[in-house]
């Protein structure tokens, strides 16, 4: 039986799952889920997921939410097929893995999706951008990214000279925010800017990304 | 060669790595890094943490870093040791402590940290608990809790029914929380009562904990 996917092909946590899924070479039912009609927090999906958020992974009895641990089993069940996310071989790489993975967790996520929000998701919500929001996390964001040029000096992925999970977890999010007005955040960083065009030319990017767009 | 844990027993992201080793009843040495006088940004310190954070553990020629991927780290390479945190030998419950570990990173982490923060650290700082900012976090934190009671009334912890990391990481913020006026978020709902006064008692914690004190 293959997984089912409840999610949306736009939503920057339902397309790091579908990128995963893409370099596993994995099979999937992609079904929908109408954010608009408020499908997310009615009881069927709840007895999914609790927190009502997309996505949710169906693989026969077993349910899982939140994506960064749906890619983390994805990866270790289908560890022989398509590309080693998880560098299951090696624990000491599998842990510079864990590593970058948590600082997309926790260093990167909350700024970038804040200023994403503020410039793709506000106006079309009908509200007016918050510039003061905006600037104090791009002084996080900028942080955090002067960190990545200085590793990716040292090395071509995130966590080694392997691309991993760490890398595919931030993928989402740069797609979008590519298109805000802070986008120099990434491209006037030689180093980042070398690692994203890098790993967006992937073809598991390439198939997913033609369909993540904001048009409602 | 003994781990070297770089930290401090009174932070709560060294505690959570320290609970750990203790359940997993493994040697190290802590290294206590003094941040009064910014030694986190000195770069000795920032060559091993590139973000000035701690805790940093140094296994012989391999540095980690963020508290969540030595935790990780320490179960997956012990686990034939202590207690088993992470349910290496079962796919699906393994994927059910990933799942309930980014419950705790990415729904609970922020509001009690915050609430905690502005209660027991601006005041040493001189600076006045910002009540707005509480109760916007007080109001998110009661949504995670209300999962949590109703996750605790068909499971015994948060994973399933064994303690796991999932519970192990939430237990360093809990114990300051329960210093702040808002305690009985967790006191008052009567699952998650029963759930924190049975992951208190272990031996574990009991010994990591008594360490764990606000006392500059």
């Amino acid at each position: 039986m293959a997984l089912k996917l409840y999610g949306l092909p736009m939503s920057t946590c339902t397309a790091r799952v579908l990128i995963c899924l893409a370099e596993k070479e994995v099979d999937y039912e992609l079904i929908p889920v109408n954010l608009f009609t408020d499908d997310h927090k009615q009881p069927a999906f709840l007895a999914k997921n609790p927190f009502g958020q997309i996505p949710v992974l169906q693989d026969a009895d077993l349910t899982l939410f939140e994506s960064r641990a749906i890619t983390s089993y994805v990866a270790e069940k289908y560890k022989g097929s398509g590309s080693d996310l998880i560098r299951h071989a090696d624990i000491k790489e599998a842990a510079l893995v864990k590593v970058w993975m948590e600082v997309e967790s926790q260093q990167f996520n909350l700024p970038i999706s804040t200023i994403t929000y503020q410039y793709l998701i506000s106006p079309m919500l009908g509200k007016p951008t918050d510039h003061q929001l905006v600037e104090d996390n791009v002084a996080k964001l900028e942080k955090v990214l002067d960190v990545y040029e200085q590793r990716l000096t040292h090395a071509k992925y995130l966590a080694g000279d392997f691309f991993s999970l760490a890398d595919l977890h931030h993928m989402s999010y740069i797609h979008y925010f590519l298109k805000t007005p802070k986008a120099s955040l990434i491209t006037d960083r030689p180093h980042v800017k070398d690692w994203w065009e890098d790993i967006s030319a992937r073809p598991a990017f390439t198939k997913i990304s033609a369909n993540m767009k904001y048009d409602f």
